[in-house]
């Protein structure tokens, strides 16, 4: 019986999820879904993304929270405009959902908009199974979360188009073997692209900027 | 609609939990649900403690994940008992159930068993909202996963009656201020035993170690 149910909140979902989808085309917006767990250090990397990619390209974004306000306080900084969803005003959801982040879109003008950056909330579960309309998703791992990660979460990293693994530069520290989390993503997500990065040392960062750059262009010229 | 189907499976939940509970005091048993975000360093926490306990306690664990057997392999080699529950036979649920820890116990003689460790899935949000039967809740939080997290995730601080900081040997290396991430779990929940370690040095291991050995005996006696 749950589910059942589950299957018609994911139908309900769905559908909006083709609105915001059909919206971001319009407006010729790329819409990207940032995923992770908790700590992966995603706001961080986003305010460092944001701040690269100004004035060639402009961001907004959507963070989704149980609670606080902490991470519109530190992506506003970036000058970028910033709508925060505290989805306890919605049961206190584990994921962001599509109809959630159309209620955030009202905060955005999207003709103003090339990229749309939702971080969702920090679950390494839950927002696989919701489509919020995205272009595209991203998963962030921390070099500090353990390699076998992606095998124990499989329907994250097989959903998404692109991997990041952050925080390389605590790598000398850690007992962490990144060619075994590769080939571990790679077992789940043979074709997805990998950034090896860190926002402290700035390494890495660089192809990834590109990367988007390349996705927000496709977008406007309708290709993604 | 949802939010009363979900009332209706927690309810359900909580009948099985109380069953769980019945049975668990029935052999004084201690059952500890052990919580955190993916790559908190659960596992290699209680592959050690479980080291440190025997021979003066008895330790088994029931290990939640979605997929794979590694953490059950891991701990198996501290030679307790332990039955792997994987979720995706339930769902691929983001959590534990009662009636998923149920079906674990199958698999542990508790009249040989003085602790019960419940080792969660991966998930800071959703396995606080499922009973399980437990004595105790101990969440970990790595000094890895930054100082807001207590004030992101409010529910499961609130819930749990001892925090671990986990991966102190780290400190040096990241901008983590452990004071301040102590501040904000006692924001939460101001009375929670507190405990900061690591695994690689031992640092802080035996005020933990103490404090469990306390609650086993506590639980003989009938006072938990």
């Amino acid at each position: 019986m749950e589910i059942k149910v589950v299957k018609k909140v994911l139908a309900a979902n769905d559908i909006m999820a083709e609105k915001n989808r059909q919206l971001f085309a319009e407006h010729g917006v790329l819409a990207v879904n940032v995923m992770s767990s908790p700590g992966s250090g995603k706001t961080t990397l986003l305010e460092d993304t944001i701040t690269r990619l100004v004035p060639d390209v402009r961001p907004a974004v959507v963070v989704g929270d149980i609670c606080t306000t902490n991470d519109a306080v530190r992506l506003a900084r970036s000058g970028a405009p910033v709508v925060q969803i505290n989805t306890d005003g919605f049961g206190g959801d584990c994921h962001l959902a599509a109809h959630v982040v159309r209620e955030g879109l009202a905060g955005i003008d999207l003709s103003q908009t090339d990229l749309l950056i939702i971080e969702n909330v920090g679950n390494l579960v839950c927002p696989a199974e919701f489509d919020v309309g995205e272009d595209l998703r991203v998963v962030v791992l921390s070099v500090t979360e353990g390699e076998d990660k992606p095998l124990k979460y499989p329907l994250m990293f097989r959903i998404c188009d692109a991997g990041i693994l952050s925080k390389t530069d605590l790598l000398p520290y850690l007992d962490f073997d990144i060619e075994l989390a590769a080939a571990n993503i790679r077992q789940i997500n043979p074709a997805m692209p990998l950034f090896r990065l860190s926002t402290k040392t700035g390494e890495g960062m660089a192809p990834w900027i590109e990367w988007i750059k390349d996705k927000v262009r496709e977008k406007r010229a309708g290709t993604v």
